[in-house]
């Protein structure tokens, strides 16, 4: 039943979030952002003084004193004693180190992918406290869905009731609807499709729900607590049964204009190669997938492929396939370059353990090809949580929400 | 001389500039903000009362009345009299529609192309009061360049000196640094490299400076003025000798960690395809740019071409040359839908007359073919200034600097 009404047109996100879309900004905007940057710098570097957050942030020691003096009240930052070797502030006294407690601003995340679901407890330090993990039946559909995800996140909220959660966070195969924060039609997704999943889920649980699709949810992750720590410009590609990719640019994902941006799997990279079956012609997938690299050497899974490519003499339409991927692979890497100008490529899921071995060469021939020469080389680098990263992801869009004012703490009951 | 020494090292834009990427907000940034919501919203829609700002901008009427007087006392807002037909406020008195005084902010633009240079002085509505031209010689270096941008401006100024100008905006053939505001190796540019030109004319004219690829540049055109305008995802491709991009998403401008993204040019559509200068294998420049389609037909100019093309009878190696170029063009459109999903791909420069006649063709195509289906088709259309959207770029540069606040108009002497 829960799929078929939605209740909760009148309940929109506006009313829990703030809209930073608004063109123009008042005190309230000023405060929350403020709050956030001081909340994501003690996240972000593990530790701060007053003093470091007031150099680091660009406001006076007046204003941090004042705001951080707030947030030690409402505990969502303490002291953490004193610095050792660290500067000291104007009055000669040390500088008290702040942090944001363990476990103190918690998000639940959701992973949605075609034949299982993911439920974390999540701190905003990135440590998962609590995971359910379950499979879906070939015949699931939207009411088991929403019916699972319920039971996975009552028994969270039951197992830690003492935790106070800020939002859940849901990563799902795409497309998404994210706005409408609606899963609309995954290919080969069980019965699954244009489910309001954020809609149930706030109606249930009176809080911020954030749907995004499980890509960007890994650039968040590796972006917040992973390979892209403190950068602003980050691509990760996760090379699997698909490829996809999530683009963080000037640290923002890049979503466009109706969210299906960066659908990388499906840039062609063969304009005259074979099709693909979204219908075009040579799409990245088409060279670089999984379901590509078994289905052209012949081998039935990942494991056994493995085994094979390790073997001392390799048959050699296994190798000539393998070749292929790789250039697929370096391909894919170059145009990502030459598109974003990223600082790091990231590159996870199922497909990593073929490019690992070859990642240095991959990464150099990327920085021969690239456009622009002459300047800093992008690295390119394995995704730091492996197969957890949209794990990680799911929670992580919460906290992304926190960390750019999106979520204001302050408006929480305690 | 000029370009060896750089006194103005210490003389750097972030003086006159106001940095928005601080992480923490101050009151000066938010009336900053503000200022800058009202007077865009003025340019972008022609005009507007106090209560249609309230409404539209999300602040209250009496925010909006103080800034809007602080504006009129500085000359940059006019009342334009009364609304006819429109709202009323709640005094039940006509609401006056207020305005942006035409010529009232006004920028230099610079555009150097690789046989020539521009220079304009345009007002923040867009419109080109005074236009300057000449061509580079082939043994123009940095100094003659300096010399003569210098001579231009200086003429500009001359001719206009009871106008006031807020900024200098360069657009210039890339790679540049947009950050350092450098130009520096374009291929096959005279003898011009490593040009400080920023500093030099900041130096010079004690105005900011800003300096941007030209593909950028026209994006900000469209985007303020022409096809892209009330959009927030936009993407401009200009295919010429060489294709570039200028992609605008979210409102921001797509630079990458150092400056060098967008070169859809560069991005390899046939892997296994013919050597692209670069280095790379089946660029897309190899397939839609001007340069391959006169080689591959053996014509030796735009004109010749379009009339063989034109006549009852093609020669068959033409016609299939010409098919491989539309093809091409295709696979950029999709690729560019897949990758960025804007609202709207904006087509520039000097291989529009080969695409124009295919253009609805290619748009049906390009949103058949791209991988989200049943949702909003991508416009693709011609770019509103044609041959001259790198002209309107270089002002634009300025006024996006204007209308997201990184030029504080109040800090301006009057």
């Amino acid at each position: 039943m829960v799929t078929r009404t939605h209740p909760l047109s009148y309940f929109r996100k506006e009313k829990v979030t703030m809209n930073l879309n608004s063109k123009t900004k008042n005190m309230q905007y000023l405060r929350t952002s403020n709050r956030s940057a001081i909340i994501k710098h003690l996240v972000i570097s593990g530790s701060a003084s007053r003093v470091e957050l007031s150099n680091n942030l660009g406001l006076t020691k007046m204003a941090i004193s004042s705001i951080v003096s707030d947030l030690i009240a409402e505990g969502y930052v303490s002291e953490k004693g004193y610095l050792e070797n660290k500067v000291q502030n104007s009055s000669g006294r040390k500088a008290n180190a702040l942090e944001v407690p363990k476990k103190r601003i918690n998000a639940i995340g959701v992973l949605i992918r075609r034949h299982e679901v993911y439920c974390i407890s999540m701190d905003i330090h990135g440590s998962i406290h609590a995971q359910f993990h379950e499979k879906l039946p070939e015949n699931a559909n939207n009411d088991y869905l929403i019916d699972l995800i319920f039971k996975l996140i009552d028994e969270i909220l039951k197992q830690n009731s003492k935790l106070k959660y800020y939002g859940i966070g849901i990563a799902s195969v795409g497309p998404v609807d994210i706005n409408d924060r609606k899963i609309l039609e995954p290919p080969k997704m069980r019965e699954i499709r244009n489910l309001n999943i954020g809609d149930l889920l706030e109606e249930r649980y009176q809080m911020p729900v954030f749907l995004d699709n499980d890509m960007n949810a890994c650039a968040f992750a590796e972006n917040l607590y992973g390979a892209g720590k403190f950068m602003k410009d980050i691509a990760y590609i996760g090379f699997s049964n698909g490829v996809g990719s999530g683009i963080i640019a000037d640290g923002t994902i890049l979503h466009g204009f109706e969210g299906f941006a960066a659908e990388i799997g499906h840039v062609s990279i063969a304009m005259d190669g074979p099709l693909c079956y979204c219908g075009r012609q040579g799409c990245a997938e088409v060279y670089t997938s999984i379901l590509y690299l078994l289905q052209n050497t012949g081998v039935d899974s990942v494991e056994s492929l493995l085994e094979i490519l390790n073997r001392p003499v390799v048959p050699r339409y296994i190798s000539e396939s393998y070749t292929i991927f790789l250039k697929g692979v370096e391909t894919v890497l170059t145009n990502i370059a030459n598109i974003f100008d990223p600082e790091v490529i990231i590159i996870g899921d199922m497909a990593l353990p073929f490019i690992l071995p070859h990642l240095e060469d991959l990464e150099k021939r990327m920085n021969r090809l690239k456009f622009i020469q002459g300047f800093k080389d992008i690295s390119v680098v394995s995704s730091h949580f492996k197969e957890k990263t949209p794990i990680v992801g799911s929670g992580a869009i919460v906290f992304k929400k926190i960390f750019t004012g999106q979520i204001d703490l302050s408006d929480k009951k305690q």
